[in-house]
């Protein structure tokens, strides 16, 4: 059998979480039972897949929690934001988009705020009902389990907040979501946060990685495998990766290569994204020219 | 999103492989096509399913391979019992059942084995042919691209070799194709590897483990989540975990709750296994007593 790979400290690694589910883009027209109105349309809420129902799932097990919310530098960044933003968030109202375990709802509520819409289609959703109370912050945050394309939260809010970001950045992500609710529940110049996000690309490069995963192969316990090369270097750069790399692995500086406005963003600009960039070496490579003199 | 828990050394762990899975057991009945005889009878080939092929399919990843390679406990402790039977297998006629790259045949051709026959159903085959040619091997480890159900070798072996062992080493594991191998290809009075194979089971414990993710809850950010520690200690207690542990963890001396002899087991003692075991602490409890005297 295969061990899964068993890191230094002698246990190993958990599986990975699946990645995180699109909800699909909404539609734009009138929400089904309303008159004639003078207010702008917003979508139509798209329908609830089997993939959404698998997406929500995944999202009601307690590990997929426990993981992001022990990723300090994501989950401090949006405290630090909320705190930073008081002035905009204190006696205002507050919605979080995949609220989740509720932790960016609290922490508006500890910023002053006067309500928070706290969304999940998730049954995290009644892990969060529970949390808000053990706080006593019922008076506060509002829990509401189901789609943020399904709920009725019956006013417009100030603030919209939600961690959404799905691998790199966009694949798979909750934006779409959040765009829905800016366009349905957002007043006009209203606070989004976070407001923008960018992806950087960059060319990488890992000589203790291609070492034991490519080079391995040229002697296993005295049977030559180089045959094995050819498909172990297809596999090492084909496959996608999600990790934390450190500085030296970086041959250039990041290029940006998409850009989200999540004020003016639309569903439709998800679907696809192109970008041309150009990569610049940091390493100097010395060439060295000479002439051979034949007697 | 969420990283997938990076360790220590700043990379994340690699997906989990997927589970081994099983091959139906064979019913006992007369190849097709063949007419009355007065050997054994031996299973007629299982169907191959659907679960099989996607089986298949998964091992024919490079990284499957990889780990099961480097993990140095499971191929050089095959190697040392291939070369502690030399004797055996000298000048004899090995099958080599779920041979994946070859290792376990190159090890017994290099032990001096006449012929090899070594059986993969997933594609991983076509890199083991790559290999036996690297190796100079051709003219004695012969790859047979199928299932061992299905593939005709023409004559008996002397030896068995396999690495068939799944989760709690027979949860989907690849024993039936053993057995079935046996049945089949196997001469009266042959050798199989591993001959014998033994479960053991003891209560363990995990206190960091356990603070890490049941108390951690009592205070997230200042926030209070002492009500998810419930679901926390149900998935901990719940969920199936492949690791390695240290003896420090371990409460008692283990108990064998399963024995199997690859000789004589048929495949239907695989289809429940029931135990009844007993374990007694290793750790002593000191009681006091005594009594109160109120003046």
């Amino acid at each position: 059998m295969f061990t899964g790979g068993a890191d230094g400290n002698g246990h190993l690694p958990r599986p990975r979480r699946p990645r995180r589910g699109g909800h699909g883009g909404g539609g734009i027209g009138s929400p089904p039972g309303q008159g004639p109105s003078t207010v702008q349309p917003y979508p139509a809420a798209p329908p609830c897949t089997d993939y959404d129902m698998a997406y929500f799932k995944a999202y009601s097990h307690i590990g997929v929690h426990e993981e992001m919310l022990k990723d300090h530098v994501r989950t401090s960044t949006y405290r630090n934001a909320i705190m930073h933003h008081q002035d905009l968030i204190s006696g205002k109202v507050v919605l979080d988009v995949g609220c989740g375990t509720g932790v960016l709802s609290i922490f508006c509520a500890f910023a002053g705020a006067t309500r928070v819409y706290a969304v999940d289609a998730s049954d995290i959703a009644i892990q969060a009902m529970e949390i808000v109370r053990e706080n006593e912050l019922s008076d506060k945050v509002v829990v509401l389990h189901g789609r943020i394309e399904d709920v009725n939260i019956e006013e417009k809010v100030d603030v919209i907040v939600s961690e959404w970001m799905g691998y790199m950045l966009l694949y798979e992500s909750m934006l779409g979501s959040v765009i829905f609710a800016r366009d349905k529940w957002l007043k006009p110049g209203g606070l989004i946060l976070p407001s923008h996000a960018s992806l950087y690309m960059a060319p990488i490069t890992n000589s203790q990685r291609y070492h034991d995963s490519v080079y391995f192969w040229r002697d296993v316990y005295g049977i030559k495998m180089s045959s094995m090369m050819p498909l172990a270097k297809q596999c090492a750069f084909m496959e996608p990766s999600v990790e934390t790399i450190s500085g030296e692995n970086v041959l250039t500086w990041p290029t940006v290569v998409s850009q989200v406005d999540c004020y003016t963003i639309q569903a439709q600009e998800l679907e696809t994204i192109t970008a041309t960039f150009k990569f610049t070496s940091m390493l100097q490579v010395l060439v060295i020219s000479g002439t051979s003199k034949n007697p």
